[in-house]
Parts: structure tokens; C-alpha cells; sequence
């Protein structure tokens, strides 16, 4: 089906999206398949954080809080929930990282269903949130169940069905699935805890930017993501948080700062949690990396949240195509599932021997994909710089390293692979 | 006593730290007094940041966490304690902000004392700390105890005395006052609060970089700390925190992140915290934010703790001569201490009319103090950029603008001043 490398070039050409490839600062060199993890910089980005660095810092100083830094955290928030995440104003803001939001959402969530005993995750949800979960399960004597999600399918609706009962209090999972990038039904998934007196909180740091996401519509309580993937915020960018709005008021954030405080300035005698969202926040947010988040993110409304997903479908089809034809045969296995419409942005393929062909991709090859215990090659596909070209590139290069058994000549010391 | 502005371009002129100032990226027009709220920009982390952005964002992408990012929480920490904290390596990392830090350390120190049920604080402390107190005292059905503290002399170890007892689980103040600069007895109150059974976790936000600490030597248990303010690393800079090796294996840390964990690439089914200070860090930290930190942090210790406080005692001492002669007359009184033993590295003037004459002097004589409710006027006096002539060109305008009555044609409207 797929002739050469020149079917890939032509799949590029007719690419709607191709021209914004060119308004990232990219090395030629590399064929980089780990956007999903660190997503490349923008040019507008670095150009951006000059300006901030040296013009709203350097020069204007503290005054630059009244200037617009102040405010960044909700702006920002309502840019990413209005165009990228199905949110209206005032319900999403960018601050502290995703574990830190899980935490404060989570216990928020906790202290509202007292006397129910059981946080239902996912045991193969990303580290950070399982722990999280962990650490406050054992902290307020609390069960952690498991929906026990199939590997390849993850959450569903029948399984998360299975597992809720009148002693689940939250509902925590990632949207898509950060090694086999399957996409939950979150919709579906949402109304089942509530009709069991639940709330949920979904990870969306696999989806933001990439797949799009409903969440007023879909009647999501909470939800915290990650901005340095798809969004190409930076490394260690502020995360969002969303919180609905009918529960705001409500909810008690555990981590009392002077960034929720009503009036922050006023710098009173007690606690006052702001009206909205902004209680939401903690303490002094890091200005740079909003600035880059806002910049970043920019580009990815300008092409548009349906186009984004239309060009990953299209990625993630070309790649399991070529996976098909190419690799299958040689020891490995496809860990992603094949309706486009049950998969996220990556595709995950399994290999005895994964660690080391990575390593000879990142080394050999100038590929770059990411490793994930045990035997996951994982390929991120982000729309706005990976090229089918870059799909061809990375396929063909398994193809030969394993054909040619090229990474069984390495040691299998393991160097970590973010 | 003190003539004229030639007196202090003379003082200038004999300061040892004076070529300093020449590193920052300063705005000749303005005189800034709020480098203790947050601090100017050194030319070296402006072009390190284009560097960080570019290179190793930009062009390394993913590999950059293996080649140095993972370690940039330890290492920033590590040369602030080393150099500014009096603390040898492996106690402090960078990572978060200060009122998250101070919520890791305030709960896990309160898990370590189970059965008290008081956290002695300080009512005139800094809001985060005192909110985040609040917060957790509300959630745990704890008593929240006051030192009663000086408005002008801050908490002393008489005070401290007087209010621990064998209920009070954690004693939490900070190093240097917010407002009046006052200067606590970081040792004797941390024997003191040993004595009673008690841990300690000191906020130095106003004390490093300016004021030498000495945290292994003085005993201290916890402490957490700002990074925007004398070390220069930018608007909300990640902050720092301080565990006393002894203490490290012992504490459980709330909040269970991925950065937290021994193996953090495993990903493994349960956390694990790791063995040292690691264990206190969460998610993915701010690398724009470190490397900024990192970059002006080295600035600091390059200056050294020791010429830098004598250069802030003679700032401060020089301000408040200046005060005595020029504008105590005009309806001002000193809210900072005139021993500089027993002050830090700012000094707070109090007026009726503070809100007014900080708006004059920042509208219309480029001078940019810091407004503090109801009616401190705070006069940052940042050793590496501020200079004698500084001083007195800002005691020079509150003669004047106060004597002329400018400031009484301004309406009372409110503008937050950071």
C-alpha cells in the first residue's frame, strides 16, 4: 500500500496544516517523536519570552503586576478552556504543576463526599496521579479501587459501570492514555459517577491541544492537564485546572495561599477565598512559563482544535499502515488501538528489545521516540510539527535497525528516556 | 549630618559591591526600591534563558532532562544552601512555590508530632503562610497560636517562650518581617522550640540573599524560601525548601508526586519516596524558572553573604539617618528597628497618606517603593542594585513631595502596589 517515501512527501504536500511546521524553531537533523512528552519550541515562543524577559521583567519589574501578570493565570486558562478544552470563562487556570492540581482538585473533591470511603482510579493510569491518589488515600484511610482497564482499551464505560458503588466518592482518569493512547468516553464515563453520587476528575494532559475535549458539555467536575506537550509550553510549564462553575463555591481547596485570597493585597487577617476560580490558585505563579504557555498555545488555537485532530488521525492511521507492512513481522506488536476514534494523539509499539532500539534511534538515527517500561516505544505524533515524512522516517528506521539486528550490539544499561 | 547627594555618590564610590550593579539590565530612568519584592534582572540570566530557550528547549528537546534538567531542583538547591543558607548539600531543592512548600513542610512536620494540637505562629507574618496555617489548622481541628509579636521588633525568643507549650506541634515564623524588617533570633528560637518538643519551619523569603543564614548551624528543622526577591530569579521563580538531613527519612511529604520518587522512570505500581531530600519535590519543576534562578543565584554568591549584608546594614543605616534629618518631621514615623543587628535588608517608613505618596513618587519621580497596607511605605534596598544615591534620592522625594502636599491632589482610589 505504502510505495515509498515519496507517498509520505505527498501526504505533506496536501497537508493543511503543513505551513505551521515552519513557525517552530526546529533541528532539520532530528525526526523528533516525542512531542507528546516535550513539545517543540515556537518561534513566536522565544521571541515572546525576550520581550517578557527583558522588557516586563528586566524593565518594568513589579509594576508588571499590574500590567497583566497578575491576571495571567485565568487569561491564560480561559484561552486553553475556550478554544482547546469545550470550557467557558472563568472555570480553567494555569498555575503549579499537573501533580500539584490533582492534589488540591482531589482533596477538594474528597472533602466533598464525606463518608464515602473509595477513590476508583486507574492502576495503569500516569505515575504521578496514581501516587497522588496513593498518598492521599493512606493519609485519610481511604480505598483505592481500580477499574481495571484493559491495556490496550483502557477505561470504559462498562468497566468504570463495574466498579462504582455508593462508597465511591471520586472518579479519577486520564482521557487518553499515556502509553497506549486510548481515549475514554468521557461523556459517558462522567454521567455514570454522577448517577452514582460521584465526582470526577480527569487527567487530560494526553488530550489538551491534540484531541478535543468537551468539558461543559460532558458534565466533567474537575479536570487537571499538562501544558508542555501538545501545547508546547515548555518544560515544566504551569498545568490548568478546571473546575466547573456551579461548584465552585463549594469546593475547598486545601492549600490556602495568597493568590486565592479575595484580595490579595489587602494582605487581611484571614482566609478569604476568592468568588471564582481563582480560590483555585495557590501562590506566586511563574510568570515565564505562562508567558510561554500563552504564546504556545496561541498557535495551536490559530490552527484550530478539529483540524489538530484531523491531521492526528491521519498521522496515527499512516503510521499503524506503515507498522503493518514494515515492522510487524519482526518481533513486534502494535499497542494502540485501531479505530481512530478510540486513540489519542501517540501510538505505542511493544518489542522485547524496546530499550534498546530506542537507544539506537536516538543515537544512530537521530529519531527521537520515547521509551516506557517495559517493552513501549512510544510515537508522539504532535500535528502541528511531526510530518508523515517524520512517520515514513521513524517506521523505516525500526524496519532497519531490527532487520539488521542492529541494537542487540548495545549494552542494556539503561539510561533514562524521559 | 548628611550634605547633600554628593555624600552619597561618595559612599558609591567607595563601595566594594558597586561594579555589581553594572551585571543588571536596569532602566537608568527609574529608582528601584522593591528589589526585596522582586529583584532586577542580571544580563547573565537574560542571555542565559535565550540559551536555555533556544538550545536546550529548542534544539535538544527531550534529551535536555538527561542532560541536566533532572538534577536542576538539587543542584540550584545546593548552591543557594551551600553559599546563602548555611546548609551542606542534599537539604534544600528548588522546585514549586513557597506556599506549596510551606504546605509539604507545615503538614508533614504535623504528622510527625501527632497528639499536638497547636501551630504557634506569627499573626503579623507574611498572608500565604498564615493562610496556608489556617487552612491546614481548619482541616485538622488544630489551634492556631500567636507569638504576639512586636510590630516593630518581631518575634523574640521571650515571645516565643511565653506562647510554646507541650501542645505545640510546630512553630512557623519568618526570618525577616514582610513589613518591619525585623530580624528574628533564627537559633535561640529554634532551641527553644526543640526544648519544648516542638519542630520548626522558618520562612526566609526576606532573609536570603541579603541576610546570612545559617540553617545546619542554627539547628533548624524546615525552612522554605522565595528566590524572586534577593536572589533575582524572576516573577514567581520557584521557590525553595530546607530539610534538615536527620529528619529526611523521617517526614511524609503530602503531596506524592513523580519527582518525589525513588525511580521515577519505572513508573512503578507504588511510590516510593526517594531516600533524601528528592522526596520533597512534587511534579515536573519549572527548568525556565531554575535555570534563571541558577543564573542569578551564582551572581549572589559570587558578590558573597558577608559584603553583601554589610553593604545592606550600611544601606539601611543611611536611609534611616537620611530619614531622621530629612522627613521625620513631616508626619512619618519609622517602622524598622535602628539596630541593624536586629534588622534585615529593607526598611519600612510609616505615613498616614502612604498609599498617595507611593502613587506620586511611582507616577511622577520614577521612584518605586513598595506600598503596604494600611500605611507602610517599604524601601527595598537590594545590595546588588541599589546604590547610596538611591537613597537618597528617595528620601529626597518624600521631603518633597510631602512638604509641597503633591500627594493630597491625588484621588484615594486604590491600585495595588506588589
Amino acid at each position: 500500500m505504502i510505495a515509498d517515501r515519496a507517498a509520505a512527501q505527498a501526504l505533506d504536500r496536501a497537508d493543511p496544516l503543513a505551513e505551521f511546521r515552519d513557525r517552530f524553531l526546529i533541528d532539520p537533523a532530528v525526526t523528533y517523536l516525542d512531542g507528546n512528552s516535550l513539545g517543540a519550541l515556537t518561534a513566536a515562543t522565544s521571541a515572546r519570552l525576550g520581550e517578557v524577559v527583558r522588557g516586563e521583567w528586566g524593565d518594568r519589574l513589579i509594576r508588571s503586576w499590574n500590567e497583566g501578570w497578575t491576571d495571567l493565570p485565568t487569561a491564560v486558562g480561559d484561552l486553553i478552556g475556550a478554544h482547546l478544552l469545550g470550557a467557558a470563562a472563568g472555570q480553567v487556570v494555569v498555575s503549579d504543576s499537573t501533580t500539584v492540581n490533582f492534589y488540591k482538585l482531589l482533596v477538594a473533591a474528597l472533602d466533598a463526599r464525606p463518608g464515602r470511603r473509595t477513590v476508583l482510579g486507574d492502576r495503569r493510569n500516569f505515575p504521578t496521579d496514581r501516587y497522588v491518589v496513593d498518598g492521599v488515600a493512606e493519609s485519610r484511610g481511604l480505598r483505592v479501587g481500580d477499574v481495571g482497564a484493559d491495556p490496550l482499551g483502557g477505561p470504559t464505560p462498562d468497566s468504570v459501570a463495574a466498579s462504582l458503588d455508593s462508597d465511591t466518592a471520586v472518579v479519577t482518569l486520564s482521557h487518553v492514555d499515556y502509553r497506549s493512547a486510548a481515549l475514554a468516553d468521557m461523556a459517558s464515563i462522567t454521567a455514570l459517577a454522577h448517577e452514582a453520587g460521584a465526582l470526577v476528575l480527569w487527567d487530560l494532559s494526553h488530550s489538551a491541544g491534540v484531541v478535543p475535549v468537551e468539558l461543559d458539555r460532558s458534565g466533567v467536575d474537575l479536570a487537571v492537564g499538562c501544558t508542555y506537550k501538545y501545547l508546547n509550553g515548555g518544560p515544566g510549564a504551569p498545568a490548568f485546572l478546571y473546575v466547573r462553575r456551579e461548584l465552585q463555591l463549594d469546593l475547598r481547596q486545601p492549600i490556602w495561599g495568597w493568590f486565592g485570597q479575595r484580595d490579595q493585597f489587602e494582605m487581611g487577617p484571614a482566609y478569604r477565598p476568592a468568588d471564582g476560580i481563582e480560590r483555585f490558585l495557590t501562590g506566586t505563579p511563574s510568570v515565564l512559563g505562562l508567558r510561554a504557555v500563552e504564546a504556545s498555545a496561541a498557535l495551536v488555537v490559530e490552527a484550530g482544535i478539529e483540524r489538530i485532530r484531523a491531521k492526528s488521525v491521519a498521522l496515527s492511521s499512516f503510521l499503524i499502515d506503515l507498522f503493518d507492512h514494515r515492522v510487524a513481522g519482526l518481533g513486534f506488536s502494535l499497542g494502540t488501538q485501531r479505530d481512530p476514534e478510540r486513540r489519542g494523539g501517540h501510538v505505542t509499539v511493544h518489542h522485547p528489545d524496546a530499550y534498546r532500539i530506542c537507544r539506537v534511534l536516538v543515537d544512530q538515527e537521530q529519531i527521537i521516540p520515547d521509551f516506557r517500561e517495559p517493552d513501549g516505544i512510544r510515537l508522539g505524533l504532535s500535528p502541528l510539527t511531526t510530518r508523515f515524512v517524520d512517520v515514513w522516517d521513524a517506521i523505516d528506521a525500526l524496519a532497519r535497525v531490527v532487520a539488521d539486528g542492529r541494537h542487540t550490539t548495545l549494552g542494556t544499561t539503561r539510561l533514562a528516556v524521559t
